[in-house]
């Protein structure tokens, strides 16, 4: 602690007032909150996990794991309305103020609760190695919301990597941990990894590469029924208003689109995510039977 | 108009000059502000569509038509950009300042164009008259982004109507309209209906109900599996963090969860309605080979 006091603070503090809370002004509180920029958290290689979800699966780690905390700040509300997981924190615990707190959180309604961990990415050559049967790559996803969505969607269906490109949202950024709510914390993640690498690495891993299109050759539907899709497979998607770069969309196996049976003109991204994810899922454990 | 000046303000100004924009103290524009509240739009029966996806479906109603547009509204630079659009438009047409136009919005990002429109839902009775053979039941979601994104995958999957319930978020919320995407303009849409009595109605109509669960004692793929998906169908979503009052799902035919192979603890539930949607929609169309 590098406050004006030497003595430690621990969440059991022994004395019978309640020791002075933090603020945006005290120094491990400013220093986190500058991991909330992108060229602070490479210098650092540590992140925010705010939430009770994110923190409960940073709590979870072995001290030395990947993702590892550091330091858990809270408000006193979340720090009581928390108290069992709070308790199981083997890293300081710091009580912050209200204020200091909304400067640790990138998203619209603060959760009061932020872990400090250490980036827990892995190389591409990681996820390639393990021969996954399923892989999300994110190329040039801007949303942090719809990039959060879809890692917790890859991680439901059992996905074995979700790969962040280098155009794509970071996957540290705050609102992204929000939304992916711990599964951050779950399947291998690449991050920056170029497009066009990630996918041939993928491939020669023995993935096949479909590129989820609204205006894919393919349908979804007839690929399922046609048998193409209980085959390992690495799903791209693309950009929410431009959809994926010719150049990557060239590279895929299949541009693959989801019937549109209504009127709407397109998914959004987050929900075509689930549809394309599921149904794969779905087809690889029907053929694995 | 509450200003100092008494003299009316029109946009179609006879100098030749370009007529001076409207602000957020035009009375028009005043009266399209009070509409972001919903007592106001109940009142008035009319509704803001914000940006040019929902805009364009508006204007292509017919002049009397539930939901057509009185007026329109944009910033000089969006009525530029969209000049094709604003084009097609029969009604008047008001340049607005930036300022004005913020104060027209509730999204963050706001797109610039907005139309005031007559409310176009339609009572419970209308959808079950139809027999629609998928029906989704959004029963007290409360995040409007959520709602109207359920909303647009309801429209994509080809569902026959999207029943609101009296819990749920107002379909005409500025949030909800622009993350349909334009479908609140597609498929009939009930707004405020008892949820008990709109599940009712639709079972009367022939309607399988099945309660979207995380914790449900039947497994989407089980069902899928059995033929169950085929059927006509209505699928009654839940609160995103509470889910499904008991009460509600005691009436479904079947609780119904979706297969999480990954350490995820649920799916969020815009991805949930879209897989679960999805399911029947590709079900039902097997079903009727």
């Amino acid at each position: 602690m590098t406050s004006s006091s030497a003595r430690p603070r621990s969440s059991g503090a022994s004395r019978p007032e309640d020791p002075p809370l933090a603020s945006g002004r005290t120094p491990r509180v400013a220093a986190a909150r500058r991991l909330t920029r992108r060229p602070r958290r490479d210098d650092e290689r540590r992140f925010l996990a705010e939430g009770p979800q994110a923190v409960r699966e940073a709590l979870a780690l072995a001290p030395d794991a990947p993702g590892a905390p550091s330091l858990l700040l809270g408000t006193p509300s979340a720090l009581a309305r928390y108290a069992e997981l709070v308790a199981s924190a083997r890293v300081p615990v710091i009580p912050v103020d209200e204020a200091g707190m909304a400067g640790l959180s990138e998203t619209v309604s603060p959760q009061g609760l932020v872990a400090v961990c250490s980036f827990l990415d892995v190389p591409l050559s990681v996820v390639s190695a393990a021969a996954p049967r399923l892989v999300a790559v994110l190329a040039e996803i801007q949303d942090p919301g719809n990039a959060g969505t879809v890692l917790r969607t890859a991680d439901a269906a059992g996905a074995g990597g979700v790969v962040f490109t280098d155009g794509s949202v970071d996957p540290y950024n705050g609102k992204c941990v929000r939304a992916s709510a711990g599964s951050l914390f779950h399947p291998p993640v690449v991050r920056g990894a170029p497009a066009e690498a990630a996918v041939a690495s993928l491939r020669e891993a023995g993935l096949q590469v479909l590129a989820a299109d609204g205006y894919g050759e393919a349908d979804l539907d007839d690929l399922a029924d046609a048998g193409a899709l209980g085959k390992p497979t690495a799903w791209v998607f693309g950009n929410e208003a431009r959809g994926l770069p010719e150049s990557l969309a060239e590279l895929a196996d299949a541009r693959v689109r989801i019937p549109i049976h209504g009127r709407a003109e397109s998914l959004n991204l987050a929900a075509a995510a689930a549809v394309c994810l599921y149904a794969s899922a779905r087809a690889q454990r029907r053929a694995g039977q």
